[in-house]
């Protein structure tokens, strides 16, 4: 069975996410219900990882099966006609059969983005957190510094579910940016994996470092607590974006 | 009674344009009725002109009497919470009594925003035409040369009432400027005042060029016609975004 790889952009805003663990509409059920359509045939496909209810993609990436081998660039344009516009897939090719969407990634990179500014924009609403208040973004640069590394990331992980409890938490972060642009800000990460929920924690914490609630020199302490209360809230869903996932 | 100049900005994908002439929602309506419980009267929002159902506005201007002096700084900030996030006042002034949002403008700018792109951006479904093949963009700029100028646009006008019949068409575009951006292009206009759906008739008239269905230098005879029919369909509402207003 041939294996195929897609690589996929969403807006998050109407998703239960992903993969839902409700009742609401996820990405991957759309997509494998158009899939399934398009090859007459049950396809399941597998994400590189789940995001969360109203997160979105500029280019999350997914495998499945096929039972035949088929011609990508009809199924890419099959799939793009049956799909709702927030969904597009942006590349589908043959993969090596032993390819993996999730367990052959090495790097992912993940943004999150502000908007700053005193009146939020109408066009940004669902996809940037507005932040009324003057943040210090040295501060929260300085605060970034300590997670940049390999560390234990406890504090800045959910548990995703029961399974996932007391699994290795030590992820390598290669970089943090801060990327200004026109009235806001966006927070680039690179790492080799992310827990659940990661990105947001990290993001909520350095959103209070830079509202003066916490000094950044406190993220070495609460990196070596090891423990999620003693990290800040989560940054809100829209603000966050798969951007792209790496392979060797 | 003290006149008040209000700037708008709005995503007009939720509502019936400006001014409704149906049973949908129209944004004038939202902003009138939280004007009202604010000052606890009725208060009657002139607009620069009406946006099309669909149609956004980063600098739509209105205009609105108030029975008593009013503080414009904690109205301004009362209406953002109360209004839609898809609605933002961006500013609220004291006016001149004689000022008048629709009859003492004396120049407007509309953008219409092109995505170029085979595969559509989940981001932009709302807020650009997109468009698959090719565009003959130099043909287009041909073709807008001829419309920048005072003329009769007749042709390019659709009669939004009975009312607006014969009326005297003649307008003076200073320019159309074609400006590129990450995955599209700007078709910026500026002008003394535009007719009803003038801006979306000479896109999508434009448009044509583009394609090769028209040729660039049909343009003064389409003007010269003063035929609606002798131009082209008007290009979709969500690519076009009132931009400015000015007043002398």
């Amino acid at each position: 069975m041939p294996r195929y790889k897609m690589v996929i952009s969403y807006d998050g805003t109407s998703y239960g996410g992903w993969q839902s663990q409700t009742n609401s509409v996820c990405i991957q059920d759309v997509i494998e219900s158009a899939l399934g359509k398009i090859l007459r045939n049950t396809i399941k496909v597998n994400g590189s990882g789940r995001t969360d209810s109203g997160v979105h993609a500029l280019g999350q990436v997914a495998h499945f099966d096929a039972e035949h081998p088929i011609d990508t660039t009809k199924t890419c344009y099959s799939l793009n006609c049956l799909l709702p516009k927030d969904i597009r897939i942006l590349e589908l090719t043959l993969a090596e059969d032993t390819f993996h969407a999730r367990y052959s990634a090495v790097k992912k990179i993940y943004q999150y983005r502000l908007h700053l500014d005193t009146i939020s924009d109408p066009f940004k609403r669902r996809y940037a957190l507005h932040v009324l208040h003057k943040l210090d973004i040295e501060a929260m640069k300085e605060g970034a510094k300590h997670l940049v590394g390999t560390h234990d990331f406890s504090s800045f992980a959910n548990q995703q579910d029961e399974g996932s409890a007391g699994k290795d938490a030590v992820r390598t972060i290669f970089r943090i940016d801060f990327i200004p642009e026109a009235g806001g800000m966006i927070l680039e990460f690179e790492g080799n994996g992310f827990l659940y929920k990661m990105v947001r924690n990290i993001t909520g914490t350095l959103l209070e470092v830079g509202g003066k609630k916490r000094n950044p020199n406190q993220i070495p302490t609460i990196l070596e607590l090891k423990d999620r209360k003693a990290a800040g809230k989560a940054a809100e869903a829209h603000g966050l974006y798969l951007v792209k996932v790496f392979y060797s």
